[in-house]
């Protein structure tokens, strides 16, 4: 497999065409960026551990029946997926009120709810990702409702087996969120990263916190939260 | 019907208990307030011109079949309405893109939308009012699925019956907000009021807008944009 041209550059990672047009090649950045990018660093060995965190999901995923982009991890910070035109739809999955749910809506971060609650945000930097009910979705035509009904049911799926498996590394899986795209072929397919930049993770003894509100919230050392969740998932893939 | 004590003060009416325990007395008063309150104006005569317009249009629902909590004008700025535990819920209808709809989903003010879109707001002044999907007003317990699928209906048979008559006049009924209630058996109701402070009403010829956004934005005389209105449908309503 050939890197070819850098296709786009965002916050967190840089897609580049591969000489296969249905791969891209993705590499994992040491940025961090929170609040709409107004929060910034570098932080050495965070695109290591992304990479290596969501090449680990991506795959376990994959035995537990979830198709999705990825392919291969190549690298420390690289990994091989199917190329995919993303839905610009953020959907997000919540088992407890945290985050901007807690904030938005006046509830208290932590406070369980009582079932799996999936919310889709607009993609959008410029408009600060807003959220979206299913109606303004079908006006806009991002997704129909055929559409809209799979999202829900792939990221319901996603969270019953991430959850489990987090559960077991004594892990609480607060809330996190996917991104979808469309394949070659037209299938819907998981697409980004699964990592702590993109879910809430608390310890299940402690409630510490072992993802990007770390860096958001200047609670502590990222890296050492990270490779701490790296760690519990076995360390780093060996191809 | 005797006026009580004073029960509840908003920004732009006061509610009173009468001697009927299932009746309030509303007063309409001569506040503007805009962006949660940040803008703020005493604009003689608004209350009444609200009241008139309100009366007029809970009439022309009642004739068209649809149940309020409207009993009787009973002055140039007050009304008796049934009392009702109101759902805390804003319930808005939009014809064509405007507002707040517009500025968080980067939608062009005046496109038409391809059908009536039904959106809910948690009232919450403290919260600054956020929109929230069907899953969020379920979880939070604020209403069950049978409810919001009564209340979109509800929403959206006044839309139709609001557009047709506004059309007849000569005017575009951009969007508005509704409240409901539950009165004392249970039934919900169309509550609160349904005045160019709670619609988007624009001239169909010039575009004119003849409503609060006339305040919000500075475009000139509110009460001549109401009395405009206030014409339009007919005058004050004479019992
Ligand atoms: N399989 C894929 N094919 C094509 N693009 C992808 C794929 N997976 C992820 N992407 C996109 O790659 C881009 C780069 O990722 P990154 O996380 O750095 O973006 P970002 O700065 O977070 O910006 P965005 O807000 O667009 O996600 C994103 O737009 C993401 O949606
Ligand atoms: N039939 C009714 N019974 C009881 N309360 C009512 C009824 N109709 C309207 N109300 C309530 O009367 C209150 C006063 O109205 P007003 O419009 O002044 O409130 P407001 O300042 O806009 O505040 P809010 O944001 O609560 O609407 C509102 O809370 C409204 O929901
Ligand atoms: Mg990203
Ligand atoms: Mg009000």
């Amino acid at each position: 497999m050939e890197k070819r041209a850098l296709l786009y550059e965002g916050k967190a990672k840089r897609v580049y065409m591969t000489d296969d047009e249905n791969l891209v090649w993705i590499q994992y950045k040491d940025s961090a960026t929170a609040f709409n990018g107004e929060k910034k660093a570098e932080i050495t060995g965070k695109g290591r551990l992304n990479n290596e965190i969501t090449s680990l999901l991506f795959s376990k995923l994959h035995e537990a029946g979830v198709a999705s982009h990825f392919v291969e991890r190549l690298s420390e910070t690289e990994q091989l997926v199917k190329k995919v035109n993303i839905i610009p739809l953020e959907t997000v999955v919540r088992n407890v009120a945290a985050g901007s749910f807690s904030k938005r809506l006046g509830i208290e971060e932590g406070k369980p709810l009582s079932k799996p609650l999936v919310e889709f945000y607009l993609k959008n930097d410029d408009l600060g990702d807003p959220i979206m009910t299913d109606d303004q979705i079908f006006e806009l035509g991002l997704a129909n409702e055929k559409e809209v009904a799979l999202l829900k049911e792939k990221a319901l799926k996603v969270n019953s087996i991430l959850s489990s498996f987090f559960a077991e590394l004594g892990i609480n899986l607060i809330d996190f969120k996917l991104e979808f795209g469309k394949d070659a072929a037209g299938e819907v397919l998981l697409a980004d990263e699964i990592s702590p930049d993109t879910c809430r993770l608390w310890d299940k003894e402690t409630n510490a916190k072992l993802d990007k509100d770390v860096f958001r919230r200047d609670l502590g050392n990222l890296t050492d939260a990270y490779e701490n969740i790296l760690e519990r998932l076995g360390g780093p893939q060996h191809v």
